[in-house]
């Protein structure tokens, strides 16, 4: 699998990629330095708008999970707009994912996974990345869940 | 504005590099490999001192925002005395922004554009970063915000 | 003592490096870029399993310290696994340290300082590294600290 085309396996997977969001201020949402594409920390969004919510408060983990896992797909629209194909992704190298969360809330790991898997799915052995999952106080606009990722892609 | 000199550019937005923080363990303020500099997390200060406060509850968005611009400084003052030159600087490439928030608290965005103006301000193009901004629930010394970035250099 | 065989002094320290974690998802635990390996956030464990706790509520800042020590003991177990020689290790870049922490504890660099000690102890000159600390509302499993680390080898 791992060097299925890309495109091809987002269809496989149903997946359609969706418009690219803009940044609010002077940042971009990708920049790349070498071989490396550093993403911007995506926010979650349903039906177009954010995502509101808590973990632990007004959303199930099982909510949160499907928040991750669409983050993850505008991620991939932010990196195939950056490279232009996203058969050039050689390694999907690190994922940092910030959850909205109550003191008391502890899956931050499962909300996560959602993003993870999908990674995995759609990139096979090029998307086994490092991560890191922690439940944070808020999240700009409310923001349920809120995910950045570095890239490595071919020369 | 992309090629103009660094020095210049600082003297015309009036900005004057500080002295340089020291870290407070066994850890350094900026750390390289290859062509990328680490910054370490810089706290916020207030005439030499911790700017304690937390957004939502003792201090507002526009305070937060100024704090988030002197970091911005702060940050340019390590990277200076780092690279020696800052007209070396390629890109900067990601900035993380942390922001000590109540639970209620949703313009992360707002306070850490106080940081991300003064890149472009001062680097241009070569300033527009990635970036990730959200709420946690403190900061070593109670300091209201807290900011690291890593920025690539000329080889 | 920049050059010491790291394994002599890790025996000088009285350290044994641990069995190395599993991730549980679909990631991984390291994941190399170019000469940059990137380690997952790792949780800190007590006896074996995950040391619950919150800095401010249930663990003093001295227990805090000692949970970061030993999670920079796991993290060089995983960095073993990965390299198979901790002495091609060239520099300890940048950590991450995650501080489950009540919205009063401000001692999260004292608590990291646990790490980045045994990082500098270890490694000497190569294991001075830039780092972020902040405290965050939760981490997976109620663990009282997680630490992420980035980490130049040789070619």
């Amino acid at each position: 699998m791992a060097q299925q085309n890309v495109y091809d396996r987002l269809k496989e997977l149903g997946i359609e990629l969706p418009s690219v969001s803009a940044p609010a201020a002077a940042y971009v949402m990708s920049a790349q330095t070498g071989n490396t594409i550093y993403l911007s920390g995506h926010i979650a969004k349903k039906d177009g708008t954010v995502w509101v919510g808590k973990l632990g408060a007004t959303l199930t983990t099982e909510e949160g999970r499907v928040a991750a896992h669409s983050i993850a797909i505008d991620l991939l629209a932010t990196l195939h707009a950056h490279v232009g194909d996203l058969n050039r992704v050689t390694r999907i190298v690190k994922v940092m994912s910030l959850v909205n969360s109550t003191p008391d809330f502890i899956e931050q790991h499962l909300v996560t996974n959602g993003a993870s898997q999908l990674l995995a799915d759609v990139f096979g052995e090029r998307g086994k990345h490092a991560r890191s999952a922690f439940g944070v106080a808020q999240i700009p606009l409310g923001a349920c869940v809120e995910i950045e990722m570095n890239v490595e892609v071919d020369g």
